[in-house]
């Protein structure tokens, strides 16, 4: 039977405020991207969502950032390269301690925002997070834009890589996403859960051009942040299962 | 042979800013209290502190804090016991794979500053730094006060605790530390080295009314901020050594 | 005709956390206590928030906290008082230039959550808040709970003092608020409304034990973090002009 | 006679880490660009900093950065522009509340390191700044780096714009500065007086190829963050003095 994994961001609540619907969203997915208190989250919250994510059977990811939480770590910050190694190894041990005082472990690491895309084309920040999990887990698999510098600094360095494709974004014949803002970069919703189901049946995808392309990943990035997101989840969820798609963690 | 431990706060530099001398100091202590981030220190920093700690043989304990660096973690925060629980969960982990990536290991836990005053007679948030390690760590030592609230919440959940005493500090006739700003509060380097050495050799200190207390600590705190402390650090070993103790950590 | 002034807490958004419905309540108030970044706000969301203060006519007040955007600035801090009134005059200033980028004026001040409650006992703080007023902008009034410690120390520096009541929350016999979570401490909205009324045509409250009280405030303090808030303080402001009375800042 | 102006950053200590020594840098200059509270500084320090800048003469300059504590605002930061000019007048806002409470005024404004260096070559962060100005104190004026965009972009929007030269640093024919790193790229102190001298007397540098260059600053830029560095700022002032040369600010 063909599987797929389902992830997500989660844990990004702060203090006194509330962000995503966490509950909700752990429905859908079957892994849980939780912040790590640097981008967004705190010790509380996280500690909450890994709870949450062990009782609802879902694997943890930890899901490290710029240390930026009025940026939501989404701004390219230029870090020494040494320093972000040694940030990333922090946030995830914090992760690791607060998922096993929840009865969890942390599976699998996927850098988040601003970090994400940096990596994905910055060798010398994509080397940094690469040797943060050599130094510290490199029994982790690290999820990944296929095709971006660090997959191949990750599998160089001897990680096991997770390909990441994302239903409703659509792709250039490169590969790559269309830009957001851009026209027919953003996918409707039967689109989103047709592309979910071509990724996962056939390891393919038609880009905005009309070509196809050979994508196969291992998970499929859903959104939590607001109730339109959260329905699609549902629906991309629904829409795999209804296709002979058994959803559950790569890990 | 008679032994003890000798501890010191280190790993409490910040990004540009530099604070006391790890290096000086770990000639001297056979225990270092990393900080985690919190009160102080940055995950750069603490790594090359754990980096130096492994290199010279000490043993590293965690030293969680409040979240305060504009306070440096000695101000009083009225947190909520379950927030500060999971506070400390995270700094402790975080640490570990700091310390882990360096080649250490956390071997125990000390309280910092303003939470170690706090949790010497505020039950709520002493029940919540000792609940951090029973559901995270429950086999580290947790560093305390004798005779505090934390020492006895501590024992009745199960801990070990490791009971510290100060070489400077003249002691009340309860066994309380006389305040700062008291006269007669510091002690002077001989009456120091003096008071360090009848710790470790007889268990024993004399009260500033002049009672002898039975005071048997495993470790003595000594510090490394400024170049008197470090010296006086230097002076307390050698005392201790000369009086054929050999300093060596309790873990 | 009768007036009196309602004041709300507004700007407390934060980078990507939205909290509150600022445009929503600046229907129903006449001053808007804008946030100052330390307990929560950011100059980006403050300046929007100034901006529609003075697009709908609001006065606008600085709302000085703690530096804890962990805590929302709830927690009391055992701060030293002389750092507190810096901290108290970095918030007015920056306040102040953002304010007036927007077109606007800070034209009171009122000490936010936990700093406004520690004040109403703290002498030690109280005395630092006011100090920042008398040292950066001593022709401001300074918002206060009528018989606390920090309005006698104003009124002593020859500050104007603000007498603040509150529509939904019960009396003590002394003038004091029924501790929330105590057995009816907060009210229904037909009493909250009808509480409003009384303060503002009578200058009187019956106390939760049936005591009359002589209490007159210059504003009544309203809520919009949450849906039923937003609609309890268009009630009270209905009931008001209802009850002839015209809402008007003091300022 | 001639004069010229000296200018040092001050106002970086934060919290229990001291940085630099202000009050031996106020020996030399004329012009403090006082940190605040972004990149470096806190209420209290750079309150004691303004009132040390009153009791010695010296101008106080806004010296606002990137919020980034952990960075010392010199890493860049790709932050939205509008959200640039807010926090740019957020922090003018505040050091000239700490300012006038201290008895002085914020005279000039100089952008941060990091901030520094990227308005001088990218125009949205350089518009961002200086849209900041127009909103809030378009008296003021900008210290700059000549042929800088921020400078050109200034002047366009009517700004006045102070030139700012740096005598122990090496200067490429184009008049930008050798890269830090690069052989020959800082002075020895004799000819870093040497240089300032020929800055102030004849507006004249010779660059690193022999190339002789007309750069007549308004200020020269020396730093206090060490004894050598001090040492350096006395020479170049006493250098300065001794070539005729008056000591004196621009505003």
């Amino acid at each position: 039977m063909t599987t797929i994994d389902l992830n997500s961001d989660l844990g990004e609540s702060f203090g006194n405020y509330t962000f995503g619907d966490d509950a909700a969203v752990l429905e859908s997915v079957s892994s849980a991207n939780v912040a790590c208190g640097f981008h967004a989250g705190d010790p509380r919250g996280i500690r909450i969502t890994c709870r949450a994510a062990v009782a609802s059977g879902t694997t943890i990811g930890a899901h490290p950032g710029y240390h930026d939480l009025a940026g939501f770590g989404r701004r390219f910050i230029d870090m020494d390269p040494g320093e972000l190694t040694d940030e990333v190894i922090y946030q995830i041990g914090a992760l690791q301690a607060i998922a096993r005082s929840a009865g969890g472990e942390v599976r699998y690491v996927k850098p988040h925002g601003g970090l994400y895309n940096t990596i994905a084309v910055h060798e010398g920040q994509a080397r940094a997070v690469v040797r943060a999990m050599t130094e510290l887990a490199p029994e982790l698999p690290l999820m990944v834009l296929p095709g971006s510098v660090v997959e191949r600094v990750a599998r160089e360095a001897g990680l096991r890589t997770v390909a990441e494709a994302f239903a409703d974004r659509a792709y250039v014949a490169d590969g790559t996403l269309v830009k957001r803002g851009t026209s027919g970069a953003i996918l409707d919703p039967d689109a989103a859960v047709a592309q979910a189901v071509r990724f996962a049946t056939e390891g393919r995808v038609r880009a905005i051009d009309g070509t196809e392309l050979e994508i196969a990943p291992d998970s499929i990035c859903l959104h939590g942040d607001n109730p339109a997101a959260i329905e699609l989840a549902r629906r991309i969820r629904a829409g795999l299962e209804a296709a002979g798609v058994r959803i559950e963690s790569f890990a």
